[in-house]
């Protein structure tokens, strides 16, 4: 993987909780399985980065439970969602942000939009951004686009995004690609970049 | 069609200059028909909106020759677009902007993004925006996205909106209805509703 | 007061932690008495803004320890300030948001810069925002040409709002009363105003 | 005069029209002669400025003669103004944007308000910016404002703004120095750093 300048890791909405917990009586599905490794993969990418120095920020989305702030995202396909309080709200468990690091909440589904993702991008002297998290087709989709209109290269980790279909990941994936050619990475990729970057002393 | 409140119509990159001509010894495209079809739509729906005091907001990309303000939009899979000077820069030809009109221009994707188009919403105390122009995939995608994330409630009129591709147009046009579940009309809807609107006097 | 449409009030860096609070051994200045009495106007007119159901929004800067989010601030007249965890960081004692209440951090001067506070002010309809807390000639003051700029009719109360000096308090509230020639107004009238507002069933 | 970076120059509203013409039968006032100094002044300094490849940024503030752009800015002090076509809308006679540099209408007061001037900052890979033209008080301090927040290095030439008034054009001076203490410089200490600059080959 090439990448330019500073760079800085963005996990956008990895939320859903306590995603290792199996109900009473359940036997976990395949859908159980392929989350908590996206999850294992997410926690291992945090880890180097945390390890070579490259930022991570951290975007959660929230609503009041009176939804008054959910603006027009009950007139698509989904119902309320990201509400303070509920179970899966919460970013997934395995996850934790640490005091040093930004943790933002938004309203939207841009991690830019309405929020101070510019203002921390800009601390960092960030020219780069990775991004991780879902869905890929919406969250990850609006944030790439925005980090790109404002001349950010980006990279997109494809294992470690999840669309709300397949056929939805596979499309916004290709439209992030129409945009910058050479965005699309795997996890194996971005860690053999990490390993090569020099080590915090 | 159902749509709220004060509406206004955004025609997005419609541009390609003298889409008329015909180069001396060359025969006519499906996809010469296509475009001064799409045109011709284009204009009867602008006209109707005149007669109803909808009003029309103009949006067109332009970069300086020296291309200093592409951003990073020659990472991907387009060349140098909608150069200031270039044959294919202006509005198609038979579309034409009123002075009372605004004509913004904007340097990246999102009609939304460095523009004035939201001053210009507030001041016509919009509540909904109809869409049309190109590409489905880019520009009318991006700024569909970001009308929505701005409470508007958006209208795209899909036999007046043209992708890079048919695939990527169809693609888009799902993501838009997949974020507001009305969203989707044709010219014909358009012009129906428009028809009911009280004349001006 | 005259105020039009749908009104928010604006409560900006009404910080300082415990300032009811006079270390042992010391004597209350007339500073302190003066912070008090101001907190105490502000307490009552957020209680009475509740009581008539107009909504109230808060808004906190605050820095991470290690400031790398501080942009410029400490290249002018104050040095590092609202550290997380530092004493005088938090609200001021006495003033508490509800659960139902907007609690908006901020990087920079201004509470629309890289906020939520747009989306909060469309979420609630608002054409008209009244402004209290401090510094009168930073974030107050830039807060209020935001406003300005993005079309609301702003009120700022002159006596809850506290300058970094007399003089510059002086001339910002005339910098606001030269944008909008009605926007300088009491705690007085706000109140008699909210007086004539219909109460909450 | 220190400065840091890649740094651009902003004409903010340096319009007038025909400021050298003085109609038939009056004679010439002080404030006359002030204003051709001011923009004698301002030519020299863009002369340098390009001589020395440090980039002009051009903003215009313009609205339409029907005035719905205006937005809350007939509630304050001033008529309107900076009408498409009025005499005095125009750039003043001698400054002249070259094709190559950008040339911004705005329809605020801050110049970064619903303009691309961010994204052409970025073009340039700007660190600080150097601002003339007026008012003092209004465009340039909310711009300088706007462009710490952005954490630009802001330099202001205090014998090339004027001000609504003397005391306002005073007051706005000592609001900028507040929150960057070295950002007040004088055309002589601008011309004496550009003279040690490169110069283009």
């Amino acid at each position: 993987m090439h990448i330019t300048g500073s760079t800085v890791l963005i996990v956008v909405d990895f939320q859903g909780g306590s995603i290792d917990h199996i109900p009473d009586g359940q036997q976990p599905t395949a859908d159980h399985f392929e989350r908590v490794a996206m999850r294992d993969r997410a926690k291992a990418l945090i880890s180097q980065c945390r390890d070579t120095d490259i930022p991570v920020v951290w975007i959660q989305e929230v609503h009041k439970p009176h939804l008054q702030d959910i603006g027009r995202e009950l007139d698509g396909s989904e119902g309320p969602h990201c509400v303070e309080g509920w179970e899966g709200t919460p970013i997934a468990d395995g996850l934790v942000p640490t005091a040093d690091e930004f943790h933002i909440p938004k309203r939207r589904y841009s991690a830019f939009f309405g929020t101070e993702l510019d203002i921390v991008l800009k601390a960092y002297k960030a020219e780069s951004v990775i991004l991780i998290g879902g869905f890929t087709d919406i969250c990850v989709l609006y944030t790439a686009i925005d980090a790109h209109q404002r001349d950010f290269h980006v990279r997109v980790v494809t294992d470690i995004v999840g669309g709300s279909s397949k056929q939805a990941h596979d499309d916004a994936l290709e439209m992030v690609r129409y945009v910058q050619r050479n965005s699309l990475v795997t996890s194996d990729d971005v860690s053999a970049w990490l390993a090569q970057q020099p080590a915090l002393v």
